[in-house]
């Protein structure tokens, strides 16, 4: 499956409608007191088009749920579409401040904030540097997504803002352990999963659906207990997708350059079996991963390096797999069946998504 | 009055305290996850150390204004020092951001985070840009602070979050629009004291003093606009005071390069009126504001310029005039009166502060 579910489609485009309305009531309010101020949440706005609000569809249907539902059409949801949209501006704080981190220079196929930005300094013929400007200014818009996405949850009660104040603590530790790693080149398996746990695992899929749980007050352990162990799981597939679309995916899909992840040295499963696996001559080419000026063909040389070693078989086999778990545990949620097929089709699609 | 009031600093043990045990709590947790981990807690803790812990202080004797009672002693205040705790990490998380966008070397004395970092990297001899990595952990850490900020308001009610989330957007705001005219030249004064309100006015001084009544459960709108008009020139006091610090102050006392804000340019109302009262001839050297590469003999004929103009003079006097109006103001605060005089120590400690 590569076409979104149904359900997931539904909620982001209510997520959409909640965004526009935000960056609309903002933009006015800000404008009476200094209309400059309106660019910053233009950057913002720009940055939210396009994602594929799956932290904001766990959330939702793991809610619709634990609210003993069988859809949201019976419930009043505008609390849980706040959090879906919660979730999504803390996605997009964390990309364009990874996008810095990165010197990404496109995300979702336009131009990052910061270079943007910096081009903005250089054509306006204003003064400083271009890349400071550029990358200040996505730090702030990074930031400012970060408070509406907080804001969002004002009306969370303890048990749900415990688990988003944890989730934010272990995206931010798990970004650093991934830069950090990648850069003193301690690509270790364990490594590798340990971030893919912080960075996909919990964040994206596990703790959206436990606050959604927490959001319909069922935050009861069992039930969390449960979710986790579905989360898991899908949260690590998901990882492992993204890591092959990282490499083999095709850049206009991804929105993002391909080939990227090899030059930065991101730290990935994939490579850590390759080396497992590797020939001394493969080896040799491994070793060039976190390279800055890898060439093209030095790109496709590792790309059959993953192929001959079977690391690529080893990751698809490892993926469907772990969805395999996943719907075995699935069985185990204390919820109505409808809601367990919609939220095992979700898994499907992030496992076999091609962007 | 250049010595901290007696009241500010035992608010500020207290948080100090609070904030202790939450890196050793934060520190034993994640040592377990992975070692590394800590580095980034530990960064943290660095960059909280020295501060005047100004926000906790005036939050907390509004707080125990708002309660009617004229000293903490009989009350619990383990919530409002939380809130103290927040106000300090906020505000890190502000300035570790603000230092990378400013490229600032050091900040209360020791170097910055990203200055640190870059140098880790090439101490260590890992791979990538040594500047590109410092900045990145720099965010990272900021946003560790940002959220572990926000952690410490979880018992908040809606009117205690309401005036958080909005202090946390005109924070975000306000920076954008002193990065934003700086690099644009549009230096006027009016600019300049838009930002100097939403940078220092508002969140360093009303938005605190609202926060501790609502915390104490008056949030009514009597006392919320009672307390911004002391707290308006308090802060507006305050940002002068900063500014003229910025320029003449003494570099081991204030903790950052003196002279650095003229090489960057910063907007302050200094400037402003210094602009407005030139000669051509001074004009000249104030063109040269902005200029990185400016000399230090050139910021010593800037600082004969704004004391030639009657700039300084003019600062100061407003100043005063200021601090007459809160004090002015604190008679309308429904405070006991000994709570009042707590607070116009505050106002006049940080409108003659020395660093």
């Amino acid at each position: 499956m590569t076409e979104a579910p149904i359900g997931l489609a539904d909620v982001a485009d209510r997520v959409d409608a909640r965004l526009h309305d935000l960056f609309a009531d903002e933009r006015a309010e800000w404008a009476a007191v200094d209309p400059r101020l309106v660019e910053a949440i233009d950057e913002l706005e720009r940055m939210t088009a396009g994602g594929k609000r799956l932290r904001a569809g766990f959330c939702y249907w793991s809610w619709v749920g634990a609210s003993g539902a069988v859809d949201g059409n019976d419930l009043d949801d505008t609390r849980i579409i706040d959090v879906g949209a919660a979730f999504e501006l803390l996605q997009v704080f964390a990309l364009i401040h990874d996008d810095v981190m990165d010197d990404a220079a496109t995300r979702r196929g336009r131009p990052t904030i910061h270079v943007e930005q910096a081009d903005r300094l250089t054509r306006e013929g204003w003064r400083g540097e271009p890349r400071r400007y550029g990358e200040g200014v996505a730090i702030l818009v990074g930031d400012l997504s970060h408070v509406y996405a907080d804001r969002f949850l004002s009306g969370a009660d303890r048990p749900a803002r415990a688990i988003w104040d944890r989730l934010r603590i272990e995206l931010n530790l798990g970004q650093y352990l991934d830069m950090r790693t990648a850069a003193s080149g301690e690509v270790t398996r364990e490594t590798a999963q340990r971030v893919a746990l912080f960075k996909s695992a919990l964040y994206t899929i596990v703790r959206p659906l436990q606050l959604g749980a927490a959001v319909a007050g069922r935050a009861d352990d069992a039930l969390l207990e449960s979710l986790e162990a579905f989360g898991r799981p899908v949260g690590q597939a998901f990882q492992l997708r993204d890591d092959l679309l990282g490499v083999f995916g095709d850049t206009t899909r991804v929105g993002k350059p391909v080939g990227a992840d090899l030059r930065d040295g991101k730290p990935t499963e994939l490579v850590a079996v390759a080396l497992q696996r590797a020939t001394p001559a493969q080896r040799r080419l491994l070793a060039t991963i976190g390279t800055p000026e890898l060439s093209d063909q030095g790109i496709d040389d590792l790309l059959t390096v993953f192929a001959d070693t079977g690391a690529v078989r080893d990751i698809e086999l490892r993926i469907d797999s772990l969805i395999r778990d996943a719907i075995h545990e699935s069985n185990r949620l204390a919820f109505p069946e409808q809601v367990r097929t919609t939220l095992v089709d979700f898994a499907t699609y992030v496992a076999a998504r091609n962007h």
